[in-house]
């Protein structure tokens, strides 16, 4: 038996190796091999560590005299590494790294299901995410989902600082928010349930409680089209606010939180950009745009066939209207507001003066929608006419109604795809290449 | 249309009253009526703000004045609500609000479903629960969760200072870690998949990508029992590190974690604290104490009748070991390691020193298991060897196995329960009190 006292607890952190600039000093450190250059009379061995590939020198003299070979060691080989330093000028650390010795701790089995030791990893989409587990250890693979948790981090920080509070809602549930087809059904021991669309009635609900709310949590939809879009299971990142004076508040929001995204990046994950190349985009002016507008502008200026009486945007319209504002005022990040009411949730609020219009938004970004939003109807009558209006049964939404049974202030919030925006910030044509493990229409695994 | 720029956008946070010691300043601010109590001549009214109740005071001449009638307002009422100070050295602002004016935005239709605003809601945990978005309104209740917030920031500050990653796994799952009919299967299109008991594969691939990785998520069990303890989804709170040199780096991080978790509380929640009453748990001194040993213990010191070869603990004995580690040493958290192979689950790390014996161990914390964690094994021989041994068919784990097969480095992790630890810090005996909406064999709404 022990007792461990708190003084005692010694916390390693990551490994990192320390910049100097004498010669001669030892160096400890383990990863795994990820490449083995061999010269005529050397060796560069390429060690991944958990965030950067190390590079050291396998100067044979030297190794001879301890003893290493590096022929008993394969690309792969989970390492500790053994070193001295030398000086280098133009090394980053202000050495390089000259071995003596490695301790092996596992390694391959049999045949690698990939190369992965190049600057990208040269496979169809499908084959990467088959043996993802394996693939993503390659440098750039892995530089995504670094940038992922920036995306998260800025969210939550921004957040946090504008006085919302976290919440975690339940996935299993018995009614759904978004309604519709696209809902996968379970059995919920004698009971039918499904898999959350949506965090939504939940999140309104916690307007009540605590006036702002976020969550970070998987969000779950049985579409059945297979596209480069779509995820059947993605983490949202959803908030919700109360007492706003319109759903520019909630816009105001999320112009926050973007401008934060790039302040993250810049100040935690600069080898992440380094490796996407990413090119951040322009926070410092955004467009906000109604819908009718913005189908002007399609009309006039895009020159584009815009079909009358459509209440939604085609793919293509979202496209040229984002090359539009990006081209003729470096704009990237564009508010299409008061979408028709016809194509909004039962749950959105409609705009009093403007009849048949919603007070709702998306925000599209390089081509793509990466966020739906809009004020929520809060009282409880409105409510009710609305879902009578559309033919559906306030009984059934009970729980919901609760809500605004028990008076709701004004409030709105939004939702955010964290795989889409990682996407568009890179700019991958598809969605999967940001998703560890992706779910759609034909995949399961891993 | 619009181009917003930066600069130009006003967030306002939430609104925080502002000390003062001046007489006359004029308040504005927004909340929903909590109480009234009338006195003879004048009324307190208490208004529920984002975090806060603030007292205000009806001075009915001062009211009469500006036309404000405080019988027009109901408790429930959604209100902005317009004051004066009064200089009050007892105040915690240094003043009393003297309402002049209230707009009402929203209330309650019908009868309130409980009375929320007393010290704690009188009444059975079932309607507590059945009409959760309301009883949350309650200050106590709503504090459990902001407590709840601290924990899971705690967790995340610390991880991510200790160079973990956050990664998000699938919760749609073919296969499943923990085996057995505790899971929820559905059908995913025209396959079987399962709901996740844990990101067990998932995380211990990741360790292979960025050696530290941590996530917060639901996790689904389908237990069919009935218990204070157990919930049907909860959230997991999951980390899983490579090259450890044992089990004790990890229960060394865990340390960190609780310590932060004290520290993140009385930095971030002094009023969470004061209005749950917590007694902050030991964060000095823990005890690490084998499974063989605390048998002995239990059965010397504790006079506990120890059953011969049972390998796992009676909830008796948990109790009676932290009752015994509290009463003589002041430990609070319990580390419990080592224990019989045959009830660890099939990734875990035998102790090739100490046959039938695993590098695992669980944390007990106030008479309740709230981890269960360990070393893995990272040969991919042995651990085909460990299936088999099972009567497991390895031909089924492939994606798994593809990470030991690729080389892994030593590596472990463990497991939290969110609402359990949130639970057993306050003092409940349910577990359902943390838990915004559970889910349990009997409940699937709200």
């Amino acid at each position: 038996m022990d007792t461990v006292k708190f003084e005692d607890v010694k916390e390693t952190g990551l490994e990192v190796l320390p910049p100097s600039t004498s010669d001669g000093e030892e160096i400890t450190f383990h990863g795994s091999i990820y490449r083995i250059r061999k010269m005529s009379d050397f060796a560069f061995v390429l060690i991944r560590t958990a965030r950067e590939i190390v590079q050291t020198v396998y100067d044979k003299p030297v190794a001879d005299e301890h003893g290493l070979n590096i022929d008993d060691y394969a690309e792969g080989d989970i390492v500790i590494v053994k070193g001295v330093t030398k000086h280098e000028e133009r090394s980053k650390r202000g050495y390089d790294i000259v071995l003596y010795g490695m301790e092996k701790l596992g390694g391959i089995t049999g045949e690698a299901p990939l190369v992965i030791n190049k600057k990208q990893v040269d496979t169809s989409l499908s084959q990467l995410l088959d043996v993802r587990s394996y693939s993503l250890r390659n440098q750039y693979e892995r530089s995504i989902f670094l940038m992922q948790e920036a995306i998260a981090k800025a969210f939550r920080e921004h957040l946090q600082a504008e006085g919302f509070v976290e919440i975690h809602t339940p996935k299993i549930v018995s009614g759904n928010a978004e309604g519709g087809a696209e809902v996968f059904d379970l059995k919920y021991f004698d009971k039918d349930a499904f898999l959350s669309q949506s965090p939504q009635f939940y999140k309104q609900a916690m307007v009540g409680v605590f006036e702002r709310v976020y969550e970070v949590g998987p969000v779950f939809r049985a579409e059945k089209h297979d596209t480069s879009r779509h995820l059947n299971e993605y983490t949202g990142l959803d908030f919700e606010m109360g007492f706003i004076k319109s759903y520019k508040d909630i816009i105001n929001i999320e112009i926050g939180f973007f401008r934060h995204i790039n302040e993250v990046l810049e100040r935690d994950y600069p080898d992440a950009i380094k490796e996407l190349n990413l090119k951040l985009p322009n926070v410092d002016e955004f467009a906000v745009i109604t819908f009718t507008e913005a189908k002007e502008l399609l009309k006039e200026k895009c020159k584009y066939n815009v079909k009358a009486d459509v209440h939604d945007f085609e793919p293509e319209e979202e496209k040229k209207l984002c090359e539009w504002f990006k081209k003729n005022k470096k704009i990237d990040y564009v508010f299409v507001t008061e979408y028709p009411s016809d194509k909004r949730p039962f749950y959105a609020k409609d705009d009093d003066t403007n009849p048949g219009y919603s007070l709702s938004f998306d925000c599209l970004f390089r081509g793509l929608e990466i966020t739906t939003g809009g004020q929520r109807i809060n009282d409880y009558k409105e409510q009710v006419d609305k879902m009578v209006a559309r033919g559906m049964n306030p009984d059934d939404f009970q729980d919901f109604l609760l809500i605004h049974k028990t008076g709701m202030p004004p409030h709105g919030g939004l939702g955010i795809g964290l795989e889409r925006l990682t996407a568009q910030l890179i700019g991958f044509d598809n969605v999967r290449r940001c998703c560890l493990y992706p779910r759609d229409i034909n995949r399961l695994r891993p």
